[in-house]
């Protein structure tokens, strides 16, 4: 996840004015898993953006409303986190990302179904906006695992989750 | 100020479960600045904790509600930002440190008075809790100077406020 440096993975209006280096490294990331699991809203902005869907990976798309799939075989439409994490499994992957919002990040941490957080911090504060998680009742611990530089001011925070 | 990695400045119950090493950076700082502006909560949780006055540095708390000074000369009372860097600027400080909560940042920044932010942003993620910036309308660039360990999992960032 992308999010200014407290916690804000979109301006109030959605809008992410992210790095290209951070839109490089979400992307090779998305292609190293060979998925990535997003929520409606997510969904469909990524589709407004014309990002979806993302590339060199399955898109599994976590709904409670039914969306038709327009997509062919690049995407899959789920009603919940079991059913998206039972097509992931069922297809053999090992690694599952999970790429917000803040809605899905919430379901996933809270279900205890987060074993590592990657945060991309970018270089600028929003007085408000749409935050990391949902708001939930969770509290987890983290291990810091590697810091990388994506470029002059944003960096990758690399995380192992305590459980 | 210390967080949580999703930009939390303390639980839903004000707790602050932060590393002694964060703390420790933290008193260092005000020692050297040799001033510290904080808000009415911050000043009323330091009290409760036993750690008001911060040591080293002269105490300016910030609060629109009168206050009695029981703290003799290492502490000031004023009702408005104004007023506190007006006191410090009196007193020939080059360097104002402000160190919360939410609600005194938020005033700060969007008055275009932080220059310079640093962040320590500690191995826990919260669902819900107190945010850096109390929720106004700002957004502010920044600079990243310099990334420090505190300890294996806690990293200090500094960062430029861009102007």
């Amino acid at each position: 996840m992308a999010m200014s440096a407290n916690g804000f993975i979109a301006r109030d209006n959605d809008e992410t004015p992210w790095s290209d280096e951070e839109w490089e490294s979400f992307k090779q990331m998305c292609k190293s898993a060979g998925n990535i699991i997003i929520g409606r809203r997510t969904y469909e902005l990524a589709v407004q953006d014309g990002n979806f869907p993302f590339e060199g990976g399955l898109n599994v798309v976590c709904s409670s409303k039914q969306i038709e799939n327009k997509w062919g075989k690049s995407a899959v439409f789920v009603s919940s986190q079991e059913e998206a994490i039972e097509i992931l499994s069922s297809k053999n992957f090992k690694t599952v990302m999970v790429g917000g919002g803040g809605n899905l990040n919430s379901q996933f941490i809270k279900a205890g179904l987060v074993d590592e957080i990657y945060l991309d911090v970018e270089p600028v504060v929003f007085g408000s906006g749409i935050p990391l998680f949902a708001p939930v009742d969770f509290e987890h611990k983290l291990e810091l695992l590697e810091i990388k530089k994506l470029n002059n001011s944003t960096i990758q925070l690399h995380y192992k989750v305590i459980k």
